[in-house]
């Protein structure tokens, strides 16, 4: 830190991604990356000629990208916003929606990010424990005065919360917005997307890292009410024009135009989640429902740190949470199914 | 604008980017694109073996760019941060050395975003009057409370401050952060980066979008001391960790490399940029003494609106900007050199 940082950064404690080493070969179960490469079709739009225009600035307006995900949600353009990965999107919720009447609202046990866009942008949250069982209740979220932000499915934990209660909270929440981060609803979550016509309080913010195996091509968007997504392109067009990329805003194209692709790798995923799950249970592990494209997993004999050290050294990466409520627990992302029995065999004693 | 957004943008007035229209072709110089392709090498970079793996999260370190980065300028890699263009960039500056205490200053005429940004972070910024002949009188830089925005050539007159001036202006502001933004600087400006090792308040802001051809691969980067690179990187990590996609690494590390067609490009544009600045004055216009890849130019017989008009009407796109200051000149990017001469004949009246 340097005599210059604002000191409102003096106790900033910045986001820590899922680490990415370089040592050795690893299975890498630690960042909820899909085991697919993209779809066909992005590999034919990210061509040399499109590569050869490099020297003209990108679509500042993404139409191209917005026009195609307006048509597979079946929404208007004006109610799709691209951004560089659904962090910078969530960011500009932040920013658009949150201050210091209405600061933001969410988990104890959540998405990290939420609490590093608090310190960033200077907002005091107010932190909801997930219950004993790590869902969520609903009611706690009624009538405040705070921008919520609500993975669903929830991380680590994986958990779905039911879309009627979703709708609840929204309803119990006319004059703010909830931001329903659906990061990981393609692999069995029920998307908040069919109540926006209803809502003029809800965003749904989705990403292309995880169903469309796209982590490294840095696609995210919201969606929402024109007004909303408005809001959102004002931040927008304040921090970075030119946001998504020219070879960003044509992989993520590709990669929405091709429908099936998408169901046959989150129907893979799903089943693995699945049969590895219940091959855990059968070890002795308590293994949440999860619907997302990860298991958040409980070891019978050991501590959590442990066991992801043992699988480390047995060259698997899964992602430890050093907090203290879910520090006997380990997140494990779904691979292949060779993947995961590499996996359920480097846990073994 | 929705009810939910935050009271304070409320006056919000976002950068306006160059505007892309897709009604016919234009020759478009109104973006200060570079009228040359990326180096041969970013083709050979970003094919399909590095598409095929964008499942897989890019290196949130961007270590591979930013190692190209510290080699070509000489200096460590902890003393070199990448972004999403430059504009993102200069927005971290915006939120790690600005705040109520310590406001951005810049001049009156200059790049239009850090007003954007001042607004985005709720700054009140000092706004330094250039002279009448758009020159940047140091002196009133010197000794203030503020965290100092300089474009080095300015945007949108090209006109550079020699380095000593700048340096007059890092010694008089002992306790405050000195940007020297240098998107423009390989066209025949004087970079500051010699003078890092001894400046512990100085950050270099560059971009890939003019001297590196890589305006759609969005790629800028700061050099400066390690302990201010590090404060950027904090407020990276709290924002967008993966802010650079692979893509986008691979192409600009590639291009960085490719020195001679780097210095072949920045030579040729040089050279066309005085061909037609001396025609321009041949043909009675008057030309600021620019130094990047653009020209500001006042026509002799016609305001400037009506004059880009006018070339707009024959196809070819120049920016305008609407400050009164301003309002006779316009900015004209520097094309290849027939893209220039029809430039030129479209002027005509």
């Amino acid at each position: 830190m340097s005599r210059f940082l604002s000191a409102a950064f003096a106790a900033l404690d910045p986001y820590t991604p899922g680490e990415q080493p370089r040592d050795r070969r690893y299975i890498k179960l630690n960042t909820n990356e899909s085991p697919f490469p993209p779809a066909p079709g992005v590999m034919e739009a990210v061509g040399r000629a499109l590569v050869e225009r490099l020297n003209l600035y990108s679509d500042p307006t993404a139409k191209l990208l917005e026009d195609a995900l307006a048509d597979f949600y079946g929404v208007s353009p004006s109610q799709v916003i691209a951004g560089n990965g659904s962090d910078e999107i969530l960011a500009f919720c932040f920013q658009a929606f949150c201050d210091d009447a209405c600061p933001p609202c969410y988990p104890d046990i959540t998405y990290g990010f939420y609490a590093a866009l608090s310190q960033l942008y200077h907002m005091k949250p107010r932190i909801i424990p997930l219950e004993d069982d790590f869902s969520i209740a609903p009611e706690k979220y009624f009538g405040g005065r705070h921008t919520i932000f609500l993975a669903n499915p929830n991380a680590p934990t994986g958990i779905c919360l039911p879309l009627s209660r979703v709708e609840d909270i929204l309803r119990n929440n006319p004059n703010h917005i909830v931001v329903v981060d659906e990061a990981y609803v393609d692999f069995g979550g029920e998307s908040a997307v069919p109540l926006i016509p209803k809502y003029d309080n809800l965003v749904v913010v989705m990403t292309f890292s995880k169903s469309r195996s796209l982590a490294g091509g840095r696609v995210g968007f919201a969606l929402g009410q024109p007004a909303l997504i408005d809001d959102l392109r004002r931040i927008k067009f304040s921090f970075n024009p030119y946001n998504v990329g020219a070879l960003s805003q044509a992989a993520g194209a590709a990669a929405v135009r091709d429908r099936a692709y998408f169901d046959a790798c989150r129907k893979a995923i799903a089943e693995t989640r699945d049969w590895t799950a219940a091959a855990l249970r059968a070890r002795g592990f308590t293994v949440t429902d999860s619907r997302a494209n990860f298991l958040f997993v409980r070891p019978p004999n050991l501590p959590g740190k442990a066991y992801c050290a043992r699988l480390r050294e047995r060259g698997v990466l899964v992602r430890h949470f050093d907090k203290p409520r879910i520090a006997d627990w380990a997140r494990v992302s779904v691979g292949t199914r060779e993947q995961m029995e590499r996996f359920l065999e480097a846990g073994e004693a």
